[in-house]
This record gives C-alpha cells, structure tokens and sequence, in this order.
C-alpha cells in the first residue's frame, strides 16, 4: 500500500495529543534522536497539525482531531489512536484520504473479557444486592443462579468480542458471536434477533459505526427474555439510552451494565445513574494495571514498522470504521 | 461394610429434622409405600431419635443432631446431612458408633466454584467500589487488576476445592490445591505457608475439624502479601474472625470476603458488618435455583442404594469428618 510508504528521518514529527489530566504517552524518550515530538491538546491541535508527519492519538476521549482535520494544510500520513475504536477521528476527509490509520487492537481484549466475566457473575450471584444488605446490616439468604449452561450473545466479531466469548465458554456458557456479516464461528447481523431472544446474556463489543449507532433500542431489548441482562463495553451510541432507562423501568429485562455512554463522563443529574437493575462504571473495562505503558509500547513497535517503510499491523478500514477481521 | 447391610422395609422410619422456615425437602412422597416418614424439629428430636432407621439432616443449620446423639435409646444405622460439612453434626457418640453417615457431596461444587470467581473478579475490578461511586453519581476512572497471570491458594481439596481449581484455571488464574496429605495435583499442609505468601488470592474450602479449626489466624494472614485477598466459603470456625478484623484493619491484606461465620445468621452487631475491606455474604454461595430440589432427588437416589442393600455413594470417614477423597 502507498500510504505505508515512510521516508522516516530525524525530521519526522510526531504530534501527541495528550490534553487533560491524564498522565503523557510512556516511553517516547526512545525517540531521541529519530523524530521530534511535539505536543498538542484540544485548543491547539488544529495549528499543528500541518507540521506533523505522524499523529499520536493519546487523548481518545477528544473528538479533536474529527473538528481539525478537515482544516487547511498538510495532513499526518499516519495516525495511530491509543484506543479500540476510532469513532472519535473519523470524518469523511479523513476517510478519503491516503493517511493510514490504526488502532490499539489486542491491548484491550483480555483486561474486557474478564470485566464482562466479573458482571455477568455479580449479576448472576446477586453481589450488588449483597452489598446493599450488608450496609444495613440484614442477613438475607438468596437463591441466585447458576451461569453454567446459561445463554450467551456476543455482538461484535472483532479481538474484544472473540475474547469475551472464549472467557465466558471457559466459564460454562453457550455463547453465540454475531458479526456484520456470516463467516466460521460467527453469525450474520440477520441472525441477531432471533439470537437475542434466547440469550441470558446479551454483550454489545461492537464497534461504533453508522450502521450499528442506536442498533440497541426498544425494539431489540424488547425481543430479550424478561431474565436476561444487557451489558454494553463498546460504545455509548450504539444504545439508545432513554429506550434502555425504560426497559428497564419496565422489568422488560431483568437487568442491565453500562461501562459507555452517549456523554462521557456521565452527567451528575442523568437518570442512567439511578436507574433500578443498571450498574454504571467509568469506561473502565479495559484498562488494568500497566495499560497505558501497553498502549505506549505498543505505539513504538508500529513506530518502528512504520519509519523502516513495513507495513503496520492494525491497520484500520476507514470506510467499515475497524480492522477487518481474520 | 457392615452398617450398609439394609433391613428396610414399608416399616423402615424415615426421620426428618427439618424445623424452621426453609421449606420441607422435596420429592419425599415417592417414599409412600417404602417408608414411613416422621418429622422433627429441634426441640422434638432426642424424643424421636429411638423411633427412626434413618435420619434425614434437612436443616443443617441446627447441630441439634450432635446434641441429641448422646442420649438414651437406639439410634438410627443412617444418617444422611443435606450439606458439604458434618461438623454440625459429628459427636464422639456418633463417631463411635456403627451408624452411616452420608452427605451431599457434589450438589455445590459448580455453584460454590462460580460464586468464588464472582468474588475474585468483583475484588479485581473494584465492583464494589463502583457500587458505592454510583449510589454517589460520581464519575471515577480507577485502574483495576487483571486477573490471568495471577496466583491462587485453594485450601481444601475435596470436590468443591477442585472445582474452585478448575474454575480459575480456565480464567487464567495459576493455582495451587493444598489438602491434608500430599497427592497428585495437592500439596500436603506442610506447604501450605510458602504457597500463601506468594497468592494472590487465598480461596479456604476446607472441612471443620479438630485439625483446621483457627486454620486462618493472625499469624497465616501476617504471612500473605498485602496485595493478597482472602475468601472463606468453608465453615466459619476455619478463621479466627478477631484475626481477620485486626488483619483487614492495619491493611495486611487488600481484602477479603466471608460467606460463612463463627455464629450463623451474623448479629447484627458484628464488627464484620463494617470491616473495610470485607465482604459478607449469608451462607448462599452455594444455593442456586433448585439447589433444594437437587438435594431431595439425592437423597432418594441415596435410599434407594441403601434400602435394597447396596453401599450408598457419599459415605463420611467419621473420624477424618469428611468423605476421603480419590
């Protein structure tokens, strides 16, 4: 391919966007001497980006570089975004353009698997209950259910939703993977409410994309069994918040987890935050001990594919919005 | 075995101690016919332990059964206990005696192995902490621990330790199994420090006897790592509960959980109530869905064996107080 094509010198610059808080990429210093690295944040990146060759993407919460890109000037041949999915940069200059895109693929699938693993065991084991019990001080003996031999659907085939299903297989449970489109081990998205409508567990990894924006709304958790549980680690979008604030409301499904969310970090006064059977967290799973220094040396080893003109692994689809899958 | 020798009869007496709320065991009418069945709560069972064959402990809860025991008159040749454990039962009377003793071995493996990675995981990814951000509408990103490539210690090595084992295997978790004496794929007790002070989580599924009874006190949690977690779904008397209230609060270990307890239900006023860092559960890790169904059809299953004269599976060693494992 053209684009991976590097003229990488001393005079390559790397722009960083790294706005905010959280701590700057880990191990950049190993490029002394092999590129000039500036950085950006919000305010300024759309001035610097004319002077990059390579975009670093640390900051995945912004949706800077989608506002900048479509600016006056040169453009970064390359961005790399230290995140699974690469909603937040798209835009259709970026789309038609020759710049290569990738994504942090594999850093995230086993840290995801085990949280989705840790929900559908609290839920299944009645644990938020528990802990409310104990503040009180109440001994109440339960029943709670066995996860062996229960259902499972896993919607998105990519490396999350692959590990997610073999964690929860590991554990005992039938799980079906529904993808875009039919291929071994994984069911097309026609099959999906037909699928839905005996699972037990029903796990959105999708990744964010035009077809699948809202594909979880009233009609779909209408579908799932008055029992089942809906948990959503992929993207906010993808679930129509207020259909799922009813449902809920409802007893439609018997429960639900959110770890994403249409606005991040999730306002004070939403209605997510008490709504009965939904466990809200951060836009945590993912992210273990030693992630970002993951993410980091994970940027380095495509850094060092890119500047000697080898092509990068995790190279995004820019029209599908993920990497094809295998 | 002599005592598996069966007289029974349409005259045989079928005795159940079954006083309290719990609901009465199931399935028992398929004995009409084929037995007489008496009932018994704990204030009537030294009167009408001389009138039964058999003994059905349905409430294994009460030790009114080792209470009576000593007492006057013939006693049952079978006792069956709808529970893992036989210390609520075991006297020297009993011990002594020729009378069987069986138990449920096996109806809880799978439950009580999935209730322990629901714990290890909740504690991994910080459920609980996320609980209490929710109930306060606060937005707070953590780091949490990735569960493969870490350590457990499995203390107990009958079927509900191996099935712990096997559950934490398939998430990735390396284990170690410690029972009394050494074996294929068990470290005997003399290893039992070495391995706690390099666990990261210390599962205690062992058997109350005279021989592990304080198993867990200040010195074993002064030996794990302050990173360790700490989970007893055995008997309440394996651990010195003082012990681990000092241990939790000078924060020699990260944490822990307890679904059983010295006095059983828990007072009101236990300090375990409010421990940081302790979990408490009330004595369910075991009961899924139709666990009490699953225990009545093992116990006729059970009679069956014993009334046409063959040797019933499940049979306790009385002075190990446990079936000996293979």
């Amino acid at each position: 391919m053209s684009e991976t094509k590097s003229e990488a010198s001393p005079e390559t610059t790397v722009l960083v966007l790294d706005a905010g808080p959280p701590t700057p990429p880990p191990r950049l210093g190993s490029l002394t001497g092999r590129a000039r690295v500036l950085h950006a944040d919000e305010s300024t990146l759309a001035g610097q980006l004319p002077l990059a060759d390579v975009l670093l993407v640390w900051d995945f919460t912004s949706d800077a570089v989608r506002r900048a890109w479509p600016g006056e000037g040169r453009r970064p041949r390359w961005v790399h975004t230290a995140s699974a999915g690469v909603d937040h940069l798209m835009c259709p200059e970026l789309a038609a353009s020759d710049t290569l895109v990738t994504n942090a693929r594999g850093v995230f699938d086993q840290p995801i698997a085990e949280y989705v693993a840790a929900l559908v065991l609290a839920m299944a084991k009645d644990l938020p209950r528990t802990l409310e019990l104990q503040r009180e001080h109440s001994w109440r003996h339960r029943e709670t259910r066995r996860i062996s031999g229960t259902r499972a659907c896993v919607v998105g085939s990519g490396p999350i939703g692959r590990a997610i299903v073999r964690t929860l297989k590991a554990l005992g449970i039938t799980t079906a993977l529904v993808g875009r489109t039919a291929r071994a081990g994984v069911h097309a998205s026609e099959d999906l409410d037909r699928l839905l409508s005996r699972a037990d567990w029903v796990v959105c990894a999708a990744p964010l994309t035009d077809e699948t924006r809202g594909m979880f709304d009233v009609r779909r958790f209408g579908v799932m069994q008055p029992s089942a549980h809906f948990i959503n680690i992929g993207r906010g979008p993808l679930v129509v918040e207020d259909d799922l604030v009813a449902t809920l409301s409802k007893r439609w499904i018997a429960g639900a987890a959110l770890d994403v969310f249409e606005h991040e970090p999730l306002p004070a006064d939403s209605p997510l935050w008490t709504t009965p059977g939904l466990l809200v967290s951060p836009h945590m799973s993912g992210d273990t001990v030693g992630w970002r220094d993951e993410l980091g040396a994970q940027f380095l080893e495509l850094y060092k594919a890119w500047e000697s003109g080898r092509q990068p692994v995790n190279v995004v689809d820019k029209k599908r919005g993920y990497v094809p899958g295998h």
